[in-house]
């Protein structure tokens, strides 16, 4: 058995997606939903992202046994606050943060009583806001739960369960791990993706309209992940500034080393790293982590 | 009126779709096709790339009035040789290539004689060889061609007839103007996407296995583009050297002041940059030039 009243604090792509995913996969359990914006409110009643979206956090929470926080990394700290008063003494305290250290440690402080079980689950797409959700979002994806030492077992199952029902696969693990893992599997890329599209449209001897037309050589890709919610990114890379910093530096030191092999027409250096990567490739799609039609199956071709 | 007797040397992802486009859209013509791999000739043959798929370069050019060359950039010349003595005085050659000064010296100088008009199709998939190829590829896609100062206007006009046929637009470009635009909208993307994918395999920390189950957080788009044929990107940093030396200096640049950012907690920096690519992604979908559907429209979802 998993929860039975889930609240969803923030209605957004990740918020929206899970309560239309409850709907669809956990028949029987009951959401309330609550977004500070009103005008999210009002369209997330309208797509029924959650069966009751509610004017108060403080009343999303009052009947339920599991709370998930759903905005940004930094706005967890003050979400919580605002339920602490009106939230059951049972209910277990959640979250889909992309940096876990320092939301547990946010989340604990506002609600110290609680049972506090962070989890990220690893989905999304570059689309925010209350129409961006849907409810196979999570299908196939990974979701790590990051329990505190002292987690009661028993809770962390019940997560487990609720986060498996929804369609994702469930993989414990500790939260300095995962803020490691996750620097180099979701915060760099964004990083170098948000870099690159700004040094492009910065160019004096390149139009924008230019790099615009000739996009469908790669750089288009980039825009992708360029395109995501620039509040949540802002607060992770401000949340989890040790391992994004240290990815960085690694990256910058194998750019460099590239970098030097093409000034020195070093083609073997370059043939090397290229035949490498493609390794990569095969083995996430093969496990099912990606879509293995050619160019994302673009619907051109 | 375009072409009738095109030859293609070289029957990969480009070579490949030429073939199969001229037979899908200018079904008039006929196509003679070579490739110095006997096992892609064989291939290509199953498949009928090319209306004939020959056994020497010199057989497949023979009654050509357009020989397009779809190898590697730094085999053009090579290519170019081998057909010397045998392609017709009046036939125009052309090539795919995604960096034109090189590409243009190396045909022209193997092929004094002819009327050389580089072309580049800015289209492409992650996947090379024989069976990458598809007639669509060049739907909607930008073809530029860079004709030299001397080139005949009509045999522009001709080549320009020959690519809208396929599917393509068509927009005339400087060479070198085109080496710096493709630098910026294609091979940094591609440099970056590699340097990332191999900074990713080489962590101690984070094990391949992770890196592979978390892809989905953003990494597995870089892999795609990593996926790209190896000899032909080599061949590409090492013909657009200054263009892409260049380019990555500016991406340095933005990408250390962007590590300022973030070491010194400078939240507005970082929302500002956030926000402002977000607007090069919206006009890129409405240009046509990628798919409007969240997250690619991965089969998943």
């Amino acid at each position: 058995m998993t929860f039975q009243r889930i609240a969803i604090i923030g209605l957004g792509l990740l918020g929206g997606s899970i309560g239309l995913a409850v709907k669809e996969y956990l028949p029987g359990a009951r959401t309330t939903g609550y977004d500070l914006d009103p005008a999210n409110r009002r369209r997330a009643a309208e797509r029924a992202l959650t069966d009751r979206v509610c004017e108060t956090a403080a009343e999303a929470v009052r009947e339920a046994d599991l709370v998930i926080f759903c905005v940004p990394p930094g706005a967890m700290g003050a979400a919580a606050r605002e339920i602490a008063g009106a939230v059951p003494a049972d209910a277990v305290i959640s979250d889909v943060g992309s940096c876990k250290q320092s939301i547990a440690a946010a989340l604990t402080e506002a609600l110290p009583d609680h049972a506090v079980i962070p989890a990220h689950p690893v989905a999304g797409t570059e689309n925010s806001g209350p129409d961006a959700g849907f409810a196979a979002l999570f299908q196939k994806r990974w979701c790590i739960i990051t329990p505190p030492a002292d987690a009661d077992p028993a809770l962390v199952a019940k997560l487990s369960a609720f986060w498996e029902a929804l369609g994702a696969r469930v993989e414990l693990m500790d939260a300095q791990h995962h803020d490691l893992v996750l620097a180099v599997t979701s915060h760099l890329p964004h990083l170098i993706a948000y870099t690159i599209v700004g040094t492009a449209s910065d160019l004096e001897d390149v139009t924008q309209s230019e790099v615009i037309k000739y996009s469908a050589g790669g750089f288009r890709d980039f825009t992708r992940i360029a395109a995501s919610d620039p509040v949540m990114w802002r607060d992770v890379f401000l949340a989890n500034k040790e391992a994004v910093l240290e990815m960085l530096q690694r990256f910058s030191e194998d750019l460099t080393a590239l970098q030097r092999a093409i000034r020195w027409g070093d083609g073997d250096a370059l043939f090397d790293l290229f035949t490498r990567t493609r390794a990569i490739r095969r083995s996430i799609i093969e496990q099912g982590q990606d879509d293995a039609r050619p160019d994302f199956g673009r619907t051109d071709h």
